[in-house]
């Protein structure tokens, strides 16, 4: 059985996500998001750097969410919740797909880095600062794709697990704006999917 | 015929490395790294954060490398350069893929950023040199997955333009170690690739 090495408020509530939208069986080892469990010797030995998620598939051993999440559809749902090549969707879908840890989740990062991770003495404002704009102004683009559209290409996608997930973190960071009606609308849908749930609320 | 939007030393060199081993035709419209051509209005019409690299197809303007990697592969090679979903290299060929973005590009943009981007009154040494501890750990497992290995899933494949191209990057900013004996003879390897020099010394 597929098992997923997961910790809260992590990259890896999108593989709980992905695994619950597809009705797939599961086992999970929680850790704490802390360096007690992720940086122990046995999390190491799965990740040299300790990250999470890692899925782990027999003698697999897969980091990288959206590795996992390609892997999960490739080879558990023979291409479920992804468009057909030849589908008019899938160049959209590759896009938000790559755009998510392109484009958003490196100032995502650098926030939780600048606020949480570092002590006190050790954060940099400025870089605190430069962040927070680049974040808010990669979330504008994914608003107005969102115009008229309840998801990212229309149906929901694993281009939403990867992107929507994301935005969920944006947002909880005050980085998606009153003025993004159409993201603010859309996070209320993925925020009313049962899987999503599942995912977000585990501990 | 595909057109790629391009400028020297940023991620577009990735694209002009895969058409050039695909061998296919393109046209490319060449811009300086500069926000007088990636911030100009006719720029932000087919990007509206003014990035590269952006290939066009017809109707259609496509962003993130990552997305124009798998785009062509699927649409213009059948798959070429990447291993089948049953291969035993495909968990670990999209592994490597998105490791490029998911854990190596973060802090090479931090590092240019704070380096060369910002003006000298707005940069944090403290943030450079998280940066560069940050990207020299990064490399260490791409240098242990290369122990007896010329290219990241044993032969060449589409894993390497991306994360190849990260750490060629890596390489220049010398985060890098001599340590890392494997990872400089696969960058040694690389960089005698004639397409990618053709990529690389594109101004």
């Amino acid at each position: 059985m597929l098992k997923l090495h997961f910790a809260p408020n992590s990259r890896a509530g999108r593989i709980v996500w992905l695994l619950e939208e597809l009705g797939l069986p599961y086992e999970i080892n929680k850790m704490a998001f802390h360096p007690k469990d992720l940086k122990s010797d046995e999390h190491r030995a799965r990740h040299p750097l300790g990250r999470i998620p890692v899925l782990e598939d027999g003698d697999l051993m897969l980091w990288e969410s959206g590795a996992i999440v390609e892997y999960i559809l490739a080879r558990y749902k023979n291409g479920g919740l992804k468009p057909a090549v030849e589908a008019a969707a899938f160049p959209t879908y590759l896009q938000w797909f790559h755009y998510c840890e392109g484009m958003v989740m490196p100032p995502v990062n650098t926030i939780i880095v600048q606020t949480v991770l570092l002590p006190p003495d050790r954060r940099s404002e400025t870089a605190l600062g430069q962040a927070q704009r680049l974040l808010t102004r990669a979330m504008a683009p994914v608003d107005e794709a969102l115009a008229g559209s309840d998801y990212l290409i229309g149906d929901f996608s694993a281009a939403d697990v990867m992107l929507g997930h994301a935005a969920f973190m944006a947002n909880r960071l005050d980085c998606v704006t009153d003025e993004m009606a159409n993201l603010k609308a859309y996070l209320a849908r993925i925020e009313a999917r049962p899987a999503f749930q599942t995912a977000i609320t585990m501990k």
